[in-house]
């Protein structure tokens, strides 16, 4: 394999239902991860760009969490409805998605 | 939080013990995730540096597999072993550790 231009992490840790920091799978990131899987496969982005679930990425509050590298890029509370933004924004044309930035304290995405 | 220096992402992934492919996890990699949680709480690392079990990362067959971004360096077959060279060497100075490189078919570190 080639070492991919860009790789999306999205966090799919989960916590049981009472817990007091929530999960960013308790928010649907697992049906998050399997929509960028699918749009992955549907725009053949596989190769030039790689896509993992993981875990906890620390800011539970603001999840489901959407980490890019190697730009470093956080994403929050991202929905399948910012995927295609994501891909056609941040993958393939290098502008990454301001408007789903977390708040600067959060993670400080700009240097 | 701040933006980490560096991320490493060890695959935890796991497969039913008879599947063809192998897994990070059936070779050990949740241990290894436990022995690099143990070694950022000793050497302090938190903040600076970030530290997230990943599902997989596609060569499962040089895997435990760890990757450390900004830098996009993948290392094969990583033991608990491996863990302090990873972290002084590449971690902390900078330097990544050639000896744990897969072989550059299965992920190019080098440019």
């Amino acid at each position: 394999m080639a070492k991919p231009e860009r790789h999306v992490f999205v966090c799919v840790q989960s916590r049981p239902p009472a817990h007091p920091k929530g999960s960013c799978a308790g928010k649907g990131s697992m049906d998050l991860f399997r929509a960028f899987q699918n749009a992955f496969e549907a725009r053949k982005l596989w190769g030039r760009f790689a896509l993992t679930n993981c875990g906890c990425l620390g800011p539970c509050e603001t999840g489901p969490n959407v980490l890019v590298y190697p730009d470093g890029v956080l994403y929050a509370n991202v929905g399948e409805n910012d995927i295609e933004a994501i891909i056609a924004e941040h993958l393939l044309a290098g502008q990454p998605v301001r408007r789903l930035y977390p708040p600067a304290e959060v993670w400080p995405n700009d240097p």
